[in-house]
């Protein structure tokens, strides 16, 4: 399991990966036994209850806790970066578009700001790599550089930039961690991040580009075909090692696409359960596990997204997502959407009568 | 439109349901315009949100309210009848289950209790045919009949005792909208009622007993093949007039069933929502669309049910589930998880900022 990230440890940031990545537990069996035996008691058919039983286990096991006392306090990490492969015309939108909207994260106005307020999170926003000055009393500034370089002309970032992301995402975890956070959710912006998502899930999914490009925040038919090529030209310049899963992610990632792997290796180091948003997010909990296959527990998928190579990436890591809404935005807002389903299913094992207690005859 | 339920009106309580169908509206055009209009002004590439826009504009027909000031009150109405085909031996679970889970619900111990308060929605309990005596201080007495005949052996009920079962569903509806309630979720209780709503399935969809009859609440092989027969048989020995769907509705259907038909006509005719459950409820929703086609588009799907059936009931409404959770416990519990869906669907178009006045650049 670690043998894939031995390489990291040369440096005060690699050792620090290294042991975040070997502070990951296993899921906890006895109390996943406990909450599974307490759910056959309540007053509903044995399973009845689908994914939100299987739901109710799982938090168990990650936390340790059969029957948690109240939800879980929720923070939605949201990672700006930006992107040197917009030089090949690949994304709808201008890149002055990323501190913008990392602006309006900050004054409350987006989509998951919306969404978050209503679930009762926190949003978290953090500059890991933002092109220009950016500043806010509430934003975190954990900026590795300012912006990747264009993947189709050589590597996105070196190797210990990818590290110090990847550790940065990782500190954040473990901070709000400290502050009593206990779930989170991964959330993205960074105009043309589609493009570096697509090239990665093509590495590690044994994928054509045109299997996993698609139209982003919406891009025409040639921008489309630029977005291709550009992955492909990406892949082909970049030549990276498929069984060192640091040279793919720094040749071919983002800074917030690594900060993300991060704050999933983190949250789980912590026992805290992640759960994912959409393709951008996917494909960094992609390289999470690649890099700490003993995350892949910690993980609760959420929606399907319109974007090609989302249900892909989801498949490859074995989740399924819950819901199926047709969303495409990011930002973190699939992944929101979730968070009354986990409160639902820790209050079903919480709340729920049993057959006992209700006098009810079993079938 | 009418001419199906033309037959209803020689009584009363059938002019009281032909009235009811007759006063539902077409959607608000104007307003769904404008909700739209206002969608694409808001910081996210358009359409990006998918589902959730769509439903925003559908909320802004229903309520003739482009931007709604709150979320909408909710009320899950739980619809408790129980059914003479239960002596064939289809269920899983004792007939006496029925009103033993009745006063769970208003104990508030039952699955749909704990969703119902997560999402700040108030559980209305109806007991429009349990079989026995049951009282509650906060129980809904609107008994028809002390739960249907068995449909094996004869009609179900009467043309009259449907209509009142669908006129009773309608009062519920109506006194809970003049009471400020604004959006409804249909939940039901009865045992062996999986068995009528396959049957009425069946006649509406055309369709085999094989591929509508599922397990329910878990029953085993030769259960399920009892249940299988029993549809079978209610079909041969009823012949019911598939042109006549009052005829179909009285002769192979449940009391809940029917009020829960009722509560959809009363919803649409008052320009409510209706959130529709898991199987039992979306052949309900087929009724009440045979009845009155005017309410379709004041449904909305929540979950896909593992009860085999219900995706081609959602097929045949044209349907699509928003939540795929593998769920089968009825309730309304599916139909409770997706009010916060819709709140965040309402939360976007109050909330979120624009283009304009965020000062985002566009595509």
């Amino acid at each position: 399991m670690l043998g894939a990230t031995a390489a990291a440890g040369d440096t005060e940031a690699g050792e620090k990966l290294d042991a975040a990545i070997r502070s990951i537990g296993a899921l906890d069996e006895a109390a996943m036994r406990e909450a599974a035996a307490r759910l056959d008691q309540l007053i509903k058919p044995p399973g009845s209850l689908g994914r939100l039983e299987e739901l109710a286990i799982r938090l168990a096991g990650i936390t340790g806790t059969p029957v948690a006392e109240r939800p879980l306090r929720k923070a939605v990490v949201v990672m700006a970066g930006d992107h040197g492969v917009c030089d090949e015309g690949v994304s709808a939108f201008p890149q002055e578009v990323t501190p913008q909207m990392v602006l309006n994260f900050l004054q409350g106005g987006a989509a998951i700001n919306v969404l978050a307020r209503q679930t009762g999170a926190e949003v978290v926003c953090v500059d890991i790599g933002v092109k220009g000055d950016l500043a806010h009393e509430r934003l975190l500034s954990r900026r590795v550089r300012g912006g990747t370089a264009n993947m189709a002309r050589g590597a996105a970032m070196t190797r210990e930039e990818a590290i110090r992301a990847l550790v940065a995402g990782i500190e954040v975890a473990e901070e709000l961690a400290e502050r009593g956070y206990g779930l989170f959710a991964t959330g993205e912006m960074g105009i043309g991040n589609t493009t570096p998502s697509a090239a990665l899930l093509a590495v590690w999914g044994g994928l054509e580009a045109k299997e996993v490009v698609g139209r982003g925040t919406g891009i025409d038919d040639a921008g489309l075909a630029r977005k291709r090529e550009a992955v492909e030209r990406a892949i082909a310049v970049n030549r990276p090692d498929e069984a060192d899963p640091l040279d793919v992610l720094s040749k071919l990632g983002g800074l917030e696409i690594a900060g993300l792997a991060g704050v999933i290796i983190g949250a789980a180091s912590r026992r805290c359960p992640v759960v994912i948003d959409g393709f951008i997010s996917t494909v960094a909990a992609l390289a999470a596990c690649k890099l700490a296959p003993g995350a892949e527990p910690y993980l609760i998928a959420s929606h399907l997204s319109e974007e090609r190579g989302h249900g892909l990436a989801l498949r490859k890591l074995g989740l399924a997502p819950m819901l199926h809404l047709g969303m495409r935005l990011g930002e973190g807002t699939g992944a929101a959407l979730v968070f009354p389903l986990i409160d639902a299913a820790g209050g079903v094992l919480r709340e729920m009568a049993t057959f006992d207690s209700a006098g009810v005859s079993k079938g």
